[in-house]
């Protein structure tokens, strides 16, 4: 049986925990030293946030960033390795667990504020978890998205959503095994929020410096109403 | 004193009214007859409108398109030349005046759904909508644009806003003196409604199904709050 695209996403950040992490650290990365990591930061500090989960946190850096700023911050990532890293630079603040096994637990804490960095990249792992957020969201939790910004992404391909191909183009060449991702159009995301009663309140397309091309968009959502009753995941 | 941009658009309209009127009611524009004449007529029928304002209505295509399907409709424009050809197609239905004129009317009918189709091309006159919609639109009314999608529209110049030169590019060359037009990003787009109290309700990419690329972007708002004071059209 051939991999599917989403487990190969998961083998990619496995196999590639560690060169990942010392490009992160050594602020390697020209768009998010540039741009993208100061923008997420502030996004959320918009919310006036007291309680944040990092949702796809990988080696944890955005959770360290806003403990630094004295906001309670938990992360997440389905990556073990990845955790590991994470853990070994500021214990007790991280656990190695998948967005499906997060969403199936009993007991599920809650949050005024979920962020996803760069950390939704597949199809139906990311419905999974529009469809569920606000089981862990608190009444008028702030949902918030940092992603590839479709003008960009897009490329030379028709703009439809699809599968597309990985690449590491542009980062180190530690990098391997280059995962695929699932592109959406801006009305596709639109949709993800408007079908899962979900509240646009901001929209940004963060420009790069250099070029004046957005380096990502950002979309900050609300719970649209307090009173619906939770969707099932199933 | 050197001609303004907003007051060059208006120029444009009046040069081009015999031309434009002609090359709208032969159905010679590709991108129109394609996908956005039936986009922007769904997405009128699609809130479900019984008194429909056309704002910077043209030669009138879509006042009439409406009107056929039982909807009652206006619609205005600031160019009295192209309001002379609408209304010898559909009298009594049209008239001229200019977005600064109508929200400077004392007593001004109210509409539950507005639609600028193509209509909202400068910036201060732009601005100057979106400050006083909230006194044509009844409440819960819909406010429906569509516009030149920010991805097409960029080209290779840089993703920021501005005035850009105008061109009559793949159109008939019977058209001349191209006005200048006002370039917002989404952000910009999106910050329109959210500062003038406006819930964005859709977001729509119509793709052109020959080449799979936007054929333009549609917006669906609604007045955000019935209760909040209008703005002032200062």
């Amino acid at each position: 049986m051939p991999l599917s695209y989403e487990r190969h996403i998961f083998r990619s950040w496995e196999t590639n925990a560690e060169a990942w992490t010392h490009e992160v650290r050594h602020n390697n990365i020209e768009s998010r030293k540039l741009v993208t990591n100061q923008t997420i930061i502030d996004a959320v500090l918009s919310c006036q946030p007291s309680r944040v989960l990092d949702l796809g946190c990988g080696e944890g850096w955005l959770t360290r960033a806003l403990i630094d700023r004295q906001i309670d911050t938990f992360g997440i990532d389905a990556s073990t390795q990845l955790i590991d890293y994470a853990n070994r630079a500021s214990s007790d603040r991280y656990a190695a667990i998948s967005y499906e096994e997060l969403f199936k637990k009993e007991a599920i804490d809650k949050y005024d504020t979920v962020v996803c960095n760069f950390s939704l990249l597949g199809q139906e792992s990311v419905e999974l978890v529009f469809r569920n957020i606000r089981k862990i969201l608190a009444t008028k939790g702030a949902f918030i998205i940092q992603t590839i910004h479709p003008v960009v992404g897009c490329g030379s391909e028709q703009y439809v959503d699809g599968w597309r191909a990985g690449s590491w183009d542009g980062f180190s060449p530690t990098l391997t095994d280059p995962a695929p991702w699932y592109f959406r159009t801006l009305e596709s995301w639109f949709r993800l929020f408007s079908s899962n009663q979900l509240d646009l309140v901001d929209f940004q397309e963060p420009l790069n410096p250099t070029t004046n091309i957005p380096a990502s968009v950002v979309f900050i959502a609300r719970v649209a109403d307090e009173n619906s009753p939770l969707v099932n995941d199933g």
